[in-house]
């Protein structure tokens, strides 16, 4: 007897669905989130926005004051940017649009899982080429796997999620000018650390960058991200992204923000001496191994199963991230920069796990 | 010389991008949107639980407690239904899971052009299946053409945009039982008109419900959309769509609007008197004839071009959607039910125009 299910394409349901249990603890390090929150000044602002709104309506089509401002920041054109619901529907319309059966894209790994979904999902072939040992980029090999394969795409997370590493400016001009791919940057960490990539828009036309609110800018439950490319480029990704995607609500806090960044630089600036410290003292610790990163996380190598650590931590009020399933990364646990206090709590657990 | 645009998929390349001219009026009846707007007891509880969210924090990766809402609301199982970012991120989900290249999707038209884009990003071959001359669905001939093409997926949007025409129980089920297909229910409209199919649901696994907020409950700024169906085709849908697609914002509103529905069924009640009014005001003016609709829109025939009627409209203040683009609506615009104070503005001018 015929099923529904027969309906759903194969490479669909061979995925594993991406899921997240619904744990909670007073200390939530396990998202890369921005722990000092939105500032109220913003948050307050943007009500009072949402208040004169009529929320019935649908925002607008083309959100040309957005585009504008986040064209400014980037320093862009804003023809050559496009803004919606996080930079996973950007990652969504660059796929969608590009990759269909037999189309092969270049994906270093470990890295963020939803890039693999989308891909599986438009039925593409993933080349995966893994980091170095040292969990960072491995450039000669991306190079010659982009070149022998002719890969019509390749996405590169800069600082990577999961383990902070970057590639810079010299290598990524070097894998441009090699292929006639397209190229796509995900930067959702780039205020926070990783060099940034603006500047060779112009020059590269097969360059695609991504960037989030999700992060530096205190925005995760509202998702905006924005993706910057030539316009050519830019008007055919949007024919693969739904139109109004991007809520009014998310729009205006958007905008807010960028009207107000020096309200979320100083806590960028906390973010980062915080990680350097964070660091030097989860190298204090025996048992531990946390890998340089320029992002607000660590991927950290434990003596003791990863699940065990993520247990005992749990069971002290702190939810970090177990990424032992990842490739490479089975003595690994994900650890987001987490306030001061939140850091010393973490330190304190950490110490007496490992003592 | 290679050019970026060469790895655009050309199913993408070819399409023309859905775009809407950002015009502005004081009278805004061309998106069929709830005239009426959030009622201020709901948009001050979801502002003020707003201000006690920490904006930096993801919303919940499964969105239980709206689920089990929806589910109350529309009499249905919590993990039979999936939750996103308008009906347009379902209608997404649904046809990125099931349509690569060759496979065939039945589409009645004219109707919303949503689905001929993502059918056409996603390469699938669309059956188009002609309205009768009244702009009623053609069921025999929809019914043939689903079963000698063996269909894989077929969209039918129950009121219609931009007819209003409807399918009834008796033909729906005739419709089911006779393909393995899947067939999509788009009901964006039902709590204004239409039958509602959520009953058929139990017997017929093929059967996929599209429902939204952007409608009746008169947020369509927010673009909360869901689907109703099978939990194993719910599981599968799922892996199509982004994580986390739904904001907090939008998830609060909409947990908040089912929580006063109390307060939003007299708006409904308003639009469907006025609708009745509104129909029988445009059919006294010679020159102009209104579709029967279930819906809170009309597609009006008119005996002037349509781009003249919306120019003529629009220097009065109104805004409707000149439709003349769309197959077997040449001669046709599309007007949405407004308020009573703005049906009789809209009436005054058409008189006027047509006197």
């Amino acid at each position: 007897m015929s099923s529904p299910l027969d309906k759903i394409k194969p490479n669909v349901r061979e995925i594993t669905a991406y899921t997240l249990a619904p744990l909670e603890a007073p200390i939530k390090i396990n998202q890369n989130e921005n722990p000092f929150g939105m500032p109220i000044q913003i948050k307050e602002e943007v009500l009072r926005r949402a208040r004169n709104y009529d929320w019935a309506r649908y925002p607008d089509f083309v959100p040309t004051s957005l585009l504008k401002k986040l064209a400014e920041y980037a320093g862009w054109t804003p023809d050559g940017v496009m803004a919606g619901n996080g930079s996973n529907e950007m990652i969504q319309s660059v796929v969608n649009s590009t990759v269909e059966k037999g189309v092969r894209v270049v994906l270093p790994e470990p890295t963020f899982s939803v890039y693999r979904q989308v891909i599986n999902v438009a039925g593409g072939e993933i080349l995966s080429v893994p980091l170095n040992e040292d969990l960072t980029f491995n450039i000669p090999r991306l190079a010659s796997k982009i070149v022998a394969s002719k890969a019509d795409l390749t996405i590169i997370c800069s600082p990577n999620n999961p383990t902070g590493c970057v590639i810079y400016t010299r290598d990524l001009t070097s894998l441009l000018r090699n292929t006639d791919g397209l190229i796509v940057l995900d930067q959702a960490y780039l205020e926070i650390g990783g060099e940034n990539f603006v500047p060779l828009l112009r020059q590269h036309k097969n360059l695609v960058i991504l960037r989030t609110f999700s992060k530096a800018m205190a925005m995760g439950g509202l998702r905006v991200g924005y993706c910057l490319a030539a316009p050519e480029l830019i008007r055919e990704f949007a024919k693969a992204k739904m139109p109004y995607s991007l809520n009014f609500f998310s729009m205006m806090a958007a905008e807010v923000a960028l009207e107000n960044l020096h309200l979320l630089r100083p806590q960028v600036e906390a973010l980062r001496c915080e990680r350097e410290r964070l660091f030097s003292e989860l190298q204090k610790i025996e048992g531990l191994m946390p890998v340089p990163s320029a992002a607000n996380f660590f991927a950290v190598r434990t003596a003791i199963p990863p699940k065990q650590l993520f247990e005992g931590l749990h069971a002290c009020g702190i939810l970090i991230r177990d990424v032992s399933k990842a490739p490479m990364l089975s003595e690994y646990v994900r650890i987001t920069v987490g306030t001061p206090e939140e850091n010393n709590t973490l330190i304190a657990a950490l110490k007496e796990i490992f003592k």
